[in-house]
């Protein structure tokens, strides 16, 4: 069924069958380098509603379509939707899954939640009585800006090391039922992360915040599994930034772990830094969802990655928490990827 | 291994056991029914902590800590908690659970979130690579009313349809090593509920919100399991308090289900609801966890109680999405419990 060797790691026998995936964003992501990959852009970042957290529920439903689309089956197919995203009370998901007449399981993982959910799943089905599950996850940027920042009326100045939080999102549709083992890609591992907190209090810093629990979760993987981070095309974090990935590489380098070679960061992949005015580069849920469900998978599927360690990355804070001084935990869940023809 | 039946059903074909479980409450729980069932009163509503929301995550290390001292287990034992709370990002499940050095599973279900831990819980204890999994929830009156409604030094008045969050919580050791199986209580299946919305918007009748995912959650569990209410010794709900359980009730009776006999919601037995202030009864996260994790739990270990219906219940709204006049969709998770006895 599976073989847990660590705590947390989990070792599929049977691996987890990635048959389906679909990416959905904006004006921004569409003038970045992902763009081509996208299966969904809309330019309006309203996406024809009244407000961005209804907006931020239609980036939701329409990955979700479409990943259901794209696997060819229908709803009654799904046994759950899992979803989660930032918002407060997470409304992104449930007004998104609310008309969906699925059994919902509802995350909280801040921006690792597109990892905990496809480690959830996973996990689920390795139980037969299951055979489908949707992950879905999502964010949008006016709605994080307005909840977690400033309006953006008041026009505040962003510092060099915030991040530009992705209006996007991506749907996975998971399966114990290898489909279409020929093309596809599997889920061969997860790690559930632990929560670490390093004393991180900027909360225009959530790349450092984020980067301890992403080092812990790599290094306790590697050393689970009794492989180094050559062993894979692609050791991907999900939205640490340019200042949280240069730490991550530093945190490791001291446990004498190099990972420069092969490190590459949603944060870093979904939007030109240089060009696109977004600082450290793009954050949120959505940001390692898009770049997952378009670019990563799609050159998975084309043999170009092989074996992908994917690490979401999540800052756990509420702007009470900051408002009360307190510091900013990260958690960071590991799924390792893999090329089907690759692991049989 | 389980044995799927309905849309988000699962009847379990080796129970998971609760081998131990602990409550935690403060001075209002400890003036009411429940007092001498609680692991923990602490009469000072801080538990000594400086703002409400760190006392929230007092509340959760108390009873996590309680309930493996009860186990007779050390943190090392066990493979994940699983938490989940009211708070904007959760932050009472994720400062309560930092420092713990467990892989940490966020989950957000508004007051269902017991049952949504314990459904989870059990489904992950399936795979055998796992023993032991900690589910832990909370809710603070202060930290609710400050976030959800207004500030107490504001002095809102309540409307009678209003309900009391609960400040306290519950923590289950789940298990799927049968180490007590003489005295003990097993989760024998589980309903993964679907969100229902029927257009209730007034956010202080979460009862009315909460009341038609729960005749939902009944209703298909009965029928998926070919049971009928005078089966079970209790239908119990989380805090649909006393609006929300009679129109649960006449909701049913439109099914032809009549579960007046033996239906209770933790509501209305958290407080005295005639003599506490409460209004319509207790509601929180917290309210299903400590009522479960004292009185119940310890009921049906003395064979009072021998085959319950726990529904989980939970109103999914943001004071965002009431603000912009979205409706209050409700979600019911339900856990069916046995006293192991009964059903070996």
């Amino acid at each position: 069924m599976s073989n847990k060797i660590g705590n947390g790691t989990i070792i599929f026998d049977n691996p987890i069958y990635i048959i389906a995936y679909a990416s959905v964003g904006s004006k921004k992501e569409g003038d970045g380098p992902l763009a081509g990959y996208v299966d969904f852009l809309c330019d309006d970042t309203t996406f024809g509603e009244k407000t961005w957290e209804k907006a931020e529920s239609r980036i939701q439903k329409h990955a979700v379509e479409k990943s259901l689309l794209k696997a060819d089956i229908s709803v009654k197919d799904i046994d759950f939707i899992i979803a989660g995203d930032l918002l407060n009370q997470c409304i992104g998901s449930i007004y998104g899954s609310k008309d969906m007449d699925l059994p919902f399981i509802g995350l909280y993982g801040a921006c690792s939640t597109m990892a905990e959910s496809l480690a959830i799943g996973s996990v689920f089905l390795t139980n037969d009585s299951f055979e489908n599950i949707c992950c879905v996850t999502s964010s949008h940027f006016c709605s994080a800006e307005r909840q977690f920042r400033f309006p953006l009326e008041y026009g505040g100045q962003r510092t060099p090391t915030s991040q530009w939080t992705v209006t996007g999102g991506g749907s996975v549709i998971l399966s114990n039922n290898p489909k279409d083992i020929e093309k596809g890609i599997v889920i061969k591992a997860i790690k559930i992360g632990k929560i670490k907190d390093l004393g991180i209090k900027d909360s225009n810093n959530m790349g450092a915040a984020m980067a301890p629990s992403a080092a812990y979760t790599i290094k306790e993987y590697l050393n689970d599994t009794l492989t180094k981070p050559s062993d894979y095309d692609l050791i991907l974090t999900g939205d640490l930034g340019e200042v949280g990935s240069d730490l991550l590489k530093k945190l490791l380098e001291r446990e004498n772990i190099d990972i420069s070679k092969n490190h590459n960061d949603c944060g870093l992949m979904v939007y030109d830094i240089d060009k696109q005015d977004v600082n450290a580069g793009g954050s949120g849920c959505g940001c390692s969802a898009i770049t997952l469900t378009s670019y990563i998978f799609k050159k998975m599927e084309e043999g170009i990655y092989k074996n992908v360690l994917f690490i979401g990355t999540g800052a756990l804070l509420s702007t009470t928490s900051v408002q009360q001084g307190d510091t900013i935990p990260g958690i960071s869940h590991l799924i390792h990827i893999c090329k089907t023809n690759f692991i049989v």
